[in-house]
């Protein structure tokens, strides 16, 4: 089935990546060429020989995924995508690369066009990405081998290698033995402040096959060596990095090999000696006939590969479950969970959110097998495995829960690309105050669009002993800034799995649940409509109020208690329950409005204030954290830091 | 001068050891008594045979360090200062283990007692910032060889090597060759979830001997094999690592091994158990006389070497260079950089901030010896490296310019052991949006109080065509959550240089710039008063005002222009620059009303609105971001998004 079409036309073919590469990034004045030129020829090898993907039905699900991890080589990226013929990357979108409201951003962006499997450019995230692309392969191959069977080929730079995720993506790549993986490595030894090295002098093969990776080299501008390197990672049952080796901006007679071609334009003057010494005789933006005909060969090659996909799975006796899957088909799931609710309410179990969280999740996971659970390595701490899940392992991929590792920033990641990957819903667990180490695949989630879910428990000085090092207090607000993020943080065990609702219906958003380490009562007296998904409503309504105590998560419990103590010297407060901020925004002006009351105010939550200005007018006061927390037990923490229902009572005698 | 201690006096160093940690942990019901008990052999050794440092003076420059990267493990470090002697960790300390206002919190906490050289506990932390403490060493040693010659040991356990950032910090130390770095690995096989194959299978040894280390492996229980392997360690040119192979909870009959000695108390029943298995025959916090003895020789001899040293000191001729550098001397710097600024109000350079942070480090570089500088290969974009600056290489540490690589965590930890050295000022810079990479080493730099500093530039959508990966829009508010992080946003050439007269004078915590791309012009009339100090001030006052504009870095200029605008339709506009908040708030009352006035109020800033609510009533308005960026050129940015001075006089209009 597949073609070796002949050397000369595949250098032909990357001549036409370099020549859009470095035409795109003059005409923007904007960009960078070295990486695009540099591994044209791996890449057209790559797509010309292996890559099966059908640019007619970009989501096809057994498509081979391609990832760009060093993703400021946008214009490789594009460049293919034209060729190739996605009818959305037309020549317009080339020639408005890097310009407003075009989709050919300066780096790849999810969403922008068809074809980008997700956005790059914070480096080290693609691969680590990808990683969990691979494995959401292995897990559909596992229980639909006859429909899920493709590869995931990344092409990474020096600088994602140098990133520490790499380490955490490889380690888990290699352990889990995720054959289906290929990295190729543009091994340029050129960074931007110069030589690789001037800051590095590992050998990353060896690193590599220190963690069970099959590890192998070729010349980055040899066709054969590439495609013989390339058809024995497939071959290989472990996880493969082909080290390329490659000049960067290669073409560009006078400045390739140099740093200075990295990520500037080549300047009229080079381009003109490029096309010469690359033979290119065609005009900015020009491409020839026979270059698209060898380029829609791959794609035919691909929509043919699809068609006879499809017809498989018309005939295929697991085809509902698998179009269940893929549809993130819920039945079962509403039901179940609107009767453990109702159980919630005549239980009335007073349990940690965390815990609160496993209880939610087993209706969940007993409902909904599209699931794929794991933790940080702090599963009994995080509750994330329910009964009946099973660990995924090394070349058994029939499991359901991932034992990541030490590792919050590769897990966050590696849920990402399990999400993009369309078939399963990632979860995992870490503690809040670890969200910090997974930032970066938390904020590309969100600017995606990606609907992961991060379970973090042990979210205030609630935690205890552990100390300021383990206690958010500024973690909620960080994350409450990500725009498309949603941060839930419920009071009791009905809000913890009306937030479980939330995160599993969830399509265009990461969602985080913040989770007490500490036992909580039952606050709420009925559980019909999704109150969280409101953000924020009245859960203690004592008529006309004269006082309006907001609180989140573990405190709410607290200011309940002080409206009780307010309501025994005769002052009516009401309390205002705010699991999400961000749900809360969205509510109609009227309902906010109802909500909040024009009483005076008192926010409460143990963390900093920062992010409750949404909430709180100037002349409102806050009960809270002003610093780090400290080593101590959970009481004696609330007590020294004055989050008290005795403070909350005196702040609100002062305000009315 | 060192006495080899029979085996059976290091085993029993080891146990009291055991017995304190297993002991404190149950009086705390909390804590961590696996790696403690685990790792008591061979830190019995290290100390006995090997550390030196001096009890009585803690701060001594020139003393080993010792570094728990296993942070949860707090009880072996308390329990090796309680028998070295500290005058601050008295029996009284270690049964106050884990409560409120002691100084033996759950994980180490730098500040809380002496010689605890960093806070640990967040994974990874200890080892990273451990290769800056090395990397200060051979930089103190190439500056004066006579009076710093010493060696940084760290204990690690599973976890720090599996976090990626070990894996940034490691390929810089094995790169640069810091040969006085040995790393002893806590080779227990077991983390939270259980034994490590569940998570990896990595082969650690091989890995780190890929980044060019010296490796080697002892039983963790046997002192002759941990000592052989501590002392080739010491010989060999290249960082080590050392895999001691131990038993989780050695010394526990019924639960050493597994991973639920890990991190709850053993309880009555094990300890009784432990204590015959041990053949420990005392009483919980108990210690014969014996064991002090044996512990007081090891501070003994610290002492003694820190007596010779101070005599050598005394005599050497560059004591008085030592001295200044000890002592964070400013002479010089001081009038240079007054000079300097008197000069900007002449010159009115229009440059970005970020070549205006440039132009002032030449003057900090160029009067200030124990300035160490870095990026993390943005030297060319970040500015950071100046005139007369050479790099640090492997082997050459002559150099006061790193380059970090692409590994914005391990720079920012190795910062931080830089700064906690004692000797040098590190500086390092990357581009704000990759502030995420790195935050958790910020966050321990602002929790530990040390002065690192962070040069960030491509602050804001101004950074135009990378597009929304790269656009800090949160990234601001988050840094500003982090509480004793001081966050300066300059506006102009001259606030620059006020900002790193801040950065260079800073003693108890971080300070963070945030620099712009684009080009801005010279705002300020007069430098003489430091006014960025004083967190916001009037930089235009039209006498009585109608509406104040506050803005802060590159919207400043903006806000001018509005204000300019406003004027010729005669609306009287004050302007005032905000560069920290941080500093704003510690500002008296009375100077904070005058400077923020009783009008209607404006915040400018291209970023979202969080942690404005300091500086703006729930009347005032906004101009800025509300979500992500967007990929195209800084003017039409600025443009798309509403970020405009005409957008601004429409708001003023609207409020007054």
């Amino acid at each position: 089935m597949i073609l070796h079409t002949p050397i000369a036309d595949e250098r032909t073919m990357a001549n036409a990546i370099r020549a859009l590469a470095m035409d795109a990034v003059q005409a923007a004045n904007s960009g960078h060429p070295g990486m695009p030129m540099g591994m044209a020829d791996v890449a057209s090898v790559l797509f010309n020989r292996f890559v099966t993907l059908d640019p007619t039905a970009p989501d096809w699900p057994n498509r081979d995924r391609f990832v760009l991890s060093a993703g400021h080589g946008s214009m490789l990226l594009y460049a293919i995508h034209h060729l190739l013929g996605y009818d959305d990357m037309g020549m317009d979108q080339l020639r408005a690369f890097r310009q407003l409201g075009s989709r050919t951003a300066g780096h790849p962006e999810y969403g922008h066009a068809k074809g980008i499997e997700m956005t790059t450019g914070p480096l080290g995230q693609g691969i680590a990405t990808a990683v969990g692309m691979a494995l959401s392969e292995r897990l559909g191959h596992a229980r639909f081998p006859g429909l899920i069977d493709h590869f995931t080929y990344v092409i990474a730079g020096d600088g994602c290698l140098m990133e520490g995720i790499s380490q955490e993506a490889l380690d888990l790549a290699g352990h889990l033995g995720l054959g289906h993986l290929i990295v190729l490595w543009d091994d340029n030894k050129i960074t931007i402040d110069g030589d690789t090295d001037l800051a590095t002098s590992t050998d990353q093969l060896a690193r590599f096959a220190a963690s069970g990776w099959h590890v192998l080299s070729c010349d980055g501008h040899t066709p054969t060596e590439i495609a013989d390197a390339i058809e024995a990672a497939r071959k290989d049952p472990r996880p493969s990095l082909i080290a390329c080796r490659t000049v960067i901006g290669f073409g560009a007679p006078n400045k390739q090999g140099g740093h200075d071609v990295h990520g500037a334009p080549l300047g009229a003057e080079e381009i003109a000696a490029a096309r010469a010494h690359l033979g290119w005789t065609h005009a900015p933006f020009e491409i020839p006939a026979s270059v698209y005909a060898a380029w829609a060969r791959v794609a035919r090659r691909g929509t043919e590969a699809r068609a006879a996909w499809e017809a498989r799975l018309a005939s295929a006796p697991d085809r509902h479950e698998f179009n269940a899957l893929r549809g993130k088909d819920l039945t079962g799931f509403t039901a179940a969970m609107a009767d453990y609710k109702q159980r919630l309410l005549s239980d009335k179990p007073k349990v940690a959110t965390r815990k609160a969280s496993e209880m939610a999740l087993g209706v969940v996971n007993g409902t909904l097998p599209l699931m794929i659970g794991g933790s940080a390595d702090l599963t009994g701490s995080n509750l994330t495995r329910t009964k009946g899940q099973t660990s995924v392992r090394p070349g058994d991929f029939t499991g359901d829960y991932l034992h990541y590792g030490v590792r919050e920033h590769g897990m966050a990641a590696a849920m990402n690309g399990i999400a993009l990957a369309g078939l399963f819903r990632p979860y995992g667990g870490t503690f809040l105050a670890f969200a910090d180490y997974a930032r970066p695949a938390i904020r590309l989630a969100a600017l995606m669009g990606v609907p992961t879910v991060f379970v973090m428990t042990h979210d205030s000085i609630g935690l205890g002993e552990d100390g300021p090092t383990h206690q958010p207090v500024e973690i909620l607000a960080s994350l409450r800034a990500i725009p498309n993020l949603t941060v839930l943080r419920p009071a009791d065990a009905v809000e913890t799995a009306e937030a479980w609702e939330i995160a599993v219906a969830a399509t265009d958003g990461p969602v985080l649940l913040a989770l007490s380490r500490q036992n909580l009562p039952l606050l709420r007296a009925e559980a019909g409509e999704n109150l969280t998904a409101r953000g924020a409503y009245l859960l203690r309504d004592p008529g006309e109020r004269q006082v309006t105590l907001i609180a989140t998560g573990s405190e709410v419990d607290l200011a309940v208690k002080a409206a009780e103590a307010l309501a025994a010297e005769g002052i009516r407060a009401a309390v205002v329950s705010a699991p999400s901020f961000e749900h809360f925004a969205r509510q109609s002006d009227a309902y906010r409005a109802a909500v909040l009351g024009q009483a005076p105010r008192i926010g409460v939550e143990a963390a900093i204030r920062m992010g409750w200005d949404s909430l709180l007018r100037s002349t409102d006061a806050f009960v809270g954290m002003n610093g780090f927390g400290a080593s101590a037990a959970a009481p004696a923490l609330y007590e020294h830091f004055g989050i008290t229902p005795q403070a909350v009572v005196e702040t609100a005698k002062s305000l009315i």
